[in-house]
């Protein structure tokens, strides 16, 4: 019999009522609004009325490098978070909301697989509770502000070649990166070149995952800087009076959603910021609700370790002034041997037939990545987990070399059959993870807010990335100075790079040396609160492919969903 | 004392618990759902469910042509709603959500006024459900799967300069009218030449505001023709396998949205398309379901008679097989002076000193199209109910003036004051509202599916506008001729013209005779499902001014929300 697909297990959920999991998160009736059935929002007074109760373990989860595939780190998350009632213990899930432009196009969803997944998935992966749409909104008018502003005459003087702030859609739409604006006639505004942006990659979604109240949303708003004046000041979305109509379109998107896992795990998702050019961390808020709602809170981080846990780390616990007590690295035996070199995996393929085939060696030749990794959680004084996502087509001797490798390293290991036995396959590494998180946590930060931004830049490239050294272009260091002058200096870094290699070049796998990482351009995302260095090509509108998911998305006879995975 | 503003009276509003006022409409538990404190949707099951219980008496609210000012349609509709309560009748109120983009523009919300609104105004004025957003993605996803089609080899055979879809945002943003897409490198699309609607503007819209089900959607979009191939053949979303998808997306936005008035009568909500190129009527679907949850289902067209009523008869309908059995005509001494073509309102200025003065003359002498509007809602067999809508300023011998008109005409009338006074100002409305929908219902479509298009608009024109005839544009003659020749000749008709005025000409007030209809062009909604010619300028993307709503909305320091209205 062949294993059921995602949607035919969701389909057979259990699903308890979500007040029920909300009571068992302990949260207060009066903060909780149902939306539709499976769904509720907790409000944010939760953070300052559950302050007595007892604080969860918090627990990351991050990766080694992955292949293009992906390496299940929320099919892990969700696991783990299944994993420890086995154990006896309550957890919490936090998630990031899926994007739904790559949900139409060729991704998919984002709600875990197997049987460790978030449901309804077909509410996670469209709409959900529409907070997506309310950043669509909020960015959009601060936009058609800027716009307005400039037909209404300019009194701010806004240079029209150095307005950066564009358009956003959540959508794959490849046509809308670069357009111009703003033609017609003199009544249609004032023409200009520009373009759109994934909703994910908008500041906005930014700032909202990085808040921790209204009110500071209100003032990372009015912070947002929407270009330059022809003298070189910023001009700010305060500046154009905007920031309080962005907030109040965003009063409810700022209310992290409660779902469940198929096993009635509590699950609060909340926001989805970019991988690459922002934070790829859910939000400071559900993370604070969700630490005084169990014994653990498992939260998840984009991309592998040297991205999403050096900014969850380093932007997203600088804001909260949580520290995390463990960390859990996924490991996938496909993805070591893909670090080897030998092989070359393409999204949408088949697999090489070699990289199939039992071959214990691959594995080690691909263990300097997963070495590294495990570095870089450890020197944040953080206890690292390897996780072993199995994959039905996996040897026990393959599993033995990624155990061995941890083990010399001093890191916890266990292998993981969330998958395909959901929480059940998911004990081993649960007890992992909490005798991590008993070990006392010695948490701290890379650098200081105050170290000047090359520093911090250098920082990050040579003690993470293993880089020699920085370059950077004359653009970029004309704008780090000008950052440094317009008083954005004490801002933390998000390295914008590639997130298939540690360095910035896609094509090195394992941890290279030796090399230095180029910063072509810097941006500021003022009001999410970073400056972000770009290091190659950053894609922040896809597109759509030959054959877009959208193509099989449909509904069957009985009006139920086809075609949503 | 001054009077109360909205939004003061609002927050003073005794909301009942939303599920108590489904529960008073009848419907059925389980297909409600909440959406937040205030609000539910409810799943269309309950049109079949709902089938055996006593069916409404339908009343439609219409207005004499306004001023740029409006005349209160929809605070009237609430009113009304509200006013039968103070006989003992149940009513249900089924109005338009509105756009987000005037809201946050010039405009202010559309939630009625004074002791006349539906609330949480907040709530019903911003995202609501998110179905506006549903209908943008939905939209929006067909434009990129066109301009994904072109990119990836154009197998179709589109012709780039004969693509009729554009995309949409719910956003008052003038820059995005006219725009170039898909400029950059090869990857960024193909380059061509575009722009953006309002979201209110969206056929999807449209498409969503006229259907009866889900399967009867799915279809409607599979019909909607995104452009024409270089031999002259349509192309259809079902052809870009785009359809499913989108009905997929707007799986949750079928659903009608329970509200209540500040009197705790039941609002249905649903969709909001434009008035000038679209029908301008909340949905078939609330209007189904509100003719089984009370006495009276009292909905809401847009504009004058001429428009919304006259599309409420030939079109929504003639979809829903529903014959209405009155038709209110709001009517306000203010229009009626205008009408006399003495006065020049402008919205945004104060309104000129002797028009505010006591001159039943003035009233008289616009006392034309008072007629000719009873006469439209009569020739469809309807009894028209004059609502004169009260103004603290107005004085009773200008009253008395439009009661002899419309008794003249034998119309039923009655002077309203559900703005100052809520429901109990409008007991006299609806006793007559009442008497009119006892007579025995006459109802007929004003032409058959099967006339040819030209004879329809011609109907239109001049039975209902009192045109000569009309002229065509060479190609809007070729248009036309395209149509029939595509099969979509049996489309009724939705005319594309100002509001201001009966005729095509906003500066000829009353009733103009001896002009004749210019058609420039036509347009084909073949999904949502009707054609639409185009008689004069149709703005279908707003601007911002120079002072937008969006600069006075803010949070106050409790975290309510200031200067929405």
């Amino acid at each position: 019999m062949a294993f059921p697909s995602d949607l035919e297990i969701a389909r057979g959920a259990k699903l308890k009522p979500i007040q029920d999991i909300a009571g068992e998160m302990g949260l207060p009736a009066h903060l909780l609004e149902p939306y539709g059935r499976d769904v509720m929002k907790v409000g944010l007074g939760a953070i300052d009325e559950l302050v007595d109760a007892p604080r969860a373990k918090y627990v990351l989860v991050s990766a080694i490098t992955p292949t293009p595939l992906g390496e299940g780190k929320t099919t892990t998350t969700v696991g783990l978070g299944q994993g420890f009632k086995h154990l006896g213990h309550r957890a919490t899930v936090a998630i990031r909301q899926p994007s739904m432009g790559p949900t139409l196009g060729i991704k998919g969803g984002a709600a875990g697989g197997g049987y460790s997944q978030v449901v309804p998935m077909e509410l996670l992966n469209l709409h959900l509770t529409g907070d997506m749409h309310a950043v669509t909104a909020a960015h959009n008018l601060l936009a058609a502000m800027v716009d307005n502003h400039l037909h209404q005459g300019n009194a701010l003087g806004l240079d029209v070649g150095e307005i950066t702030w564009r358009r956003v859609l959540d959508m794959n739409d490849r046509s809308l990166r670069n357009i111009v604006v703003g033609l017609g006639a003199k009544a249609d505004g004032v023409t200009r070149q520009t373009g759109f942006d994934i909703t994910a990659a908008s500041e906005v979604m930014a700032a909202l995952a990085l808040t921790t109240g209204l009110a500071d949303l209100r003032e990372r708003l009015g912070r947002i800087v929407v270009g330059y004046t022809t003298g070189g000041e910023p001009v700010t979305a305060e500046q154009l009076d905007t920031a309080g109509a962005m907030t109040v379109l965003l009063r409810e998107a700022i209310k992290p959603n409660i779902m469940q896992t198929l096993e009635n795990t509590p699950v609060l998702v909340h926001c989805g910021p970019f991988g690459n050019i922002a934070t790829g961390n859910s939000s400071v808020v559900a993370d604070l609700i969700g630490l005084r709602t169990g014994d653990y809170l498992v939260t998840e981080a984009g991309f592998g370790a040297d991205m999403g846990a050096e900014r969850f780390f380093n932007i997203k616990c600088r804001v909260s002034g949580e520290a995390p007590d463990a960390a859990v690295l996924v490991a996938t035996v496909r993805a070591l041997k893909a670090h080897s070199g030998k092989f070359r995996i393409v999204a949408g393929r088949p697999l090489p037939e070699d990289l199939l085939a039992e071959n214990p060696d691959d594995v080690h030749a691909g263990a300097a990545n997963l070495r590294k990794q495990i570095e870089n959680i450890r020197m944040h004084g953080v206890s690292p987990v390897v996780a072993i996502n199995a994959f039905p087509g996996d040897f026990a001797s393959e599993h033995a070399v990624i155990r061995e490798i941890a083990e010399e390293m001093g890191a916890r290991v266990a292998v993981s059959t969330h998958f395909s036995d959901g929480g059940a396959g998911a004990v081993e590494l649960a007890e992992a993870v909490a005798e991590a998180a008993e070990e006392k946590s010695e948490f701290q930060l890379l650098y200081p807010s105050s170290a000047p931004l090359r520093e911090k830049i250098e920082t990050i490239a040579t003690r993470v990335y293993g880089a020699d050294g920085v370059s950077y272009s004359p653009a970029a260091r004309r704008q780090l100075d000008r950052f440094e002058r317009n008083g954005f200096g004490e801002l933390p870094i998000c390295m914008a790079k590639t997130h298939l290699s540690i360095s910035s070049d896609p094509s090195l796998l394992g941890a290279p040396t030796g090399w230095t990482l180029p910063v072509r351009e810097v941006r500021a995302s003022v009001g999410a609160g970073f400056v972000y260095p770009i290091c190659g090509d950053m894609r922040t509108m896809p597109g759509l492919g030959a054959s877009p998911a959208a193509t099989r998305i449909d509904l069957d006879a009985d009006g139920e969903i086809v075609g949503l995975s």
